[in-house]
């Protein structure tokens, strides 16, 4: 048996995530892959802080995820390496990416997310496999291209312009041919005759501003809302008629509606990091200890860029 | 010089539009249409009654359409006759369907959305080419057909179900191989599975309550608001986040941008009416110093059915 310290997820929760609602625990556990089991052994290297968690720590979230276990190992996306596998398409030592535990070693199984990082992309930091080159960076590509239809010259509007989707949507609307403009007090003197594509990562108050903003046909891609996520009750939309005058589109959308687009997504943000035409900003904690802090951290605005802690380099 | 009854447009309002806000004046005119003007005189029949008319009666609308003028006649769509003509492409007796109006007898100039009624048509109620035939029966098949992207056995729930756009939706619906839900009381019952289209006419609550029944990659195709069309402070929707977790599109759309559907349009809804697959009701007042009373009743859900104004019947 072997020490394997946990963050457990203590309850449901109403308003803000604060780190009381998670607690470090000193679990045990058998580093060993039961025979038949088909599952593999991880340990954990880099943890992924996403706001769409602050979602699964509400009971009756309703939605494309199940909420976390209360008493049981916070989830998320996570850097893993094999150290035991029942799956011959693991081996030992395989670098994976998926969803794995808030935890030094997690058992995982094989799924459609469970992703091995191939030999190619060892140039690349490995935290970016959960950002740039994960789900927030394939996010940020699927959300632009496919619910934005972007055209070359379109005024382009991003909000949380820093965090880990909207800095990856702002560069790729840039190598488009596209204007970006970032924080919204700017936009009618940057964009005096409006928005065509409005990112939208935050709703509430800054939405109901863009709305007021587009331009005839504009295109909203609707892809969180985290000043919204924490409110059991929600700001109101005021500006919804400015759909109709302007023949506006709204479209919400999920990641992994788009699965299929991954391979041509890691090709296309690979080729234009090697070639310097894209950089991503992380904001790196260090030690399990630190993840609470990391995620509720969120909530706050305190992250520059993707939030990552690292509990091993390897 | 021939009397001219007009409903004159007394100055901006806020809040529900009241009879008082118009009044009724008796004016001249002479009729002829002047040399070298391209104008045509016409005699109007029926008047339509459009819950856009509202946003017209406010002095900053920034829409689509301008703001009336305080002080001068009340304009919206008319079936009327030519009784004098400067423009070669109509005839006296020739019967128009266009913007005109809320007077006896106006001039109007050819314009895209001024169109002559085809004697093939002759055998249609003449207010129907206001209604079914007119802008927004067009409303609903541009709506529906393409801000909707039907799919046979679709969930289909329409709002103002028994207006002038609205009962059309709902018989195009079921025409395509949809099943239809009128009142929303009755979603949850009828479509326990949740909506595919909402066809949404009023916006607020209603728009509110239908985004927590739809299912994934719904559609919803907002073409009005006539529940906040006279709400300077409107109700917020606070259900957007639906939009994310189910991949909802919202869809605004004009049907002034599908116009080159519109010979398609009125070949489809003739066909059908012709086969007796389509029914259209309308709410019909007499004479024109009716008008104002009828206008107002569309705001307090007086109407059943399209509501059209007779002013002559030929």
């Amino acid at each position: 048996m072997e020490q394997n310290k946990q963050i457990i997820f203590k309850g449901y929760i109403d308003g803000t995530p604060k780190e009381t609602d998670m607690e470090l625990k000193l679990g045990e556990i058998e580093v060993k892959a039961p025979k038949g089991s088909k599952s593999v052994l991880v340990k954990n290297l880099y943890l992924s802080c996403d706001p769409y968690m602050r979602g699964r720590m509400r009971e009756n979230y309703g939605s494309y995820i199940h909420p976390f276990v209360p008493g049981s190992v916070i989830e998320g996306f996570g850097v893993c390496k094999v150290v035991e596998s029942d799956d011959p398409f693991y081996k030992i030592g395989d670098l994976v990416v998926g969803l794995t535990g808030w935890e030094e070693y997690s058992f995982v199984r094989k799924n459609e997310q469970l992703r091995k990082i191939e030999h190619g992309h060892d140039d690349v930091p490995l935290s970016y496999h959960v950002g740039l080159l994960g789900m927030p960076g394939f996010t940020a590509y699927a959300g632009f291209y496919e619910a934005c239809a972007p055209k070359k010259g379109d005024c382009v509007f991003v909000s949380a312009a820093s965090g880990a989707v909207g800095q990856l949507v702002g560069q790729l609307a840039r190598l488009h041919g596209c204007y970006v403009v970032e924080p919204l007090v700017l936009v009618r003197r940057c964009f005096p005759q409006g928005i065509d594509i409005y990112f939208d990562n935050v709703g509430g108050a800054m939405l109901d501003a863009a709305l007021l903003n587009m331009k005839v046909h504009g295109r909203i891609a609707v892809c969180g809302m985290v000043s919204q996520q924490s409110i059991s009750n929600r700001d109101g939309i005021h500006n919804l008629f400015t759909l109709i005058s302007k023949r506006i589109k709204m479209q919400g959308f999920l990641q992994s509606d788009y699965l299929h687009l991954f391979p041509q997504f890691l090709e296309h943000v690979l080729r234009e990091y090697k070639q310097g035409n894209i950089v991503y900003i992380e904001d790196l904690n260090e030690g399990l200890e630190s993840a609470p802090a990391a995620l509720v951290g969120l909530f706050s605005g305190k992250n520059v860029g993707k939030q990552v802690v690292c509990i091993a380099k390897d």
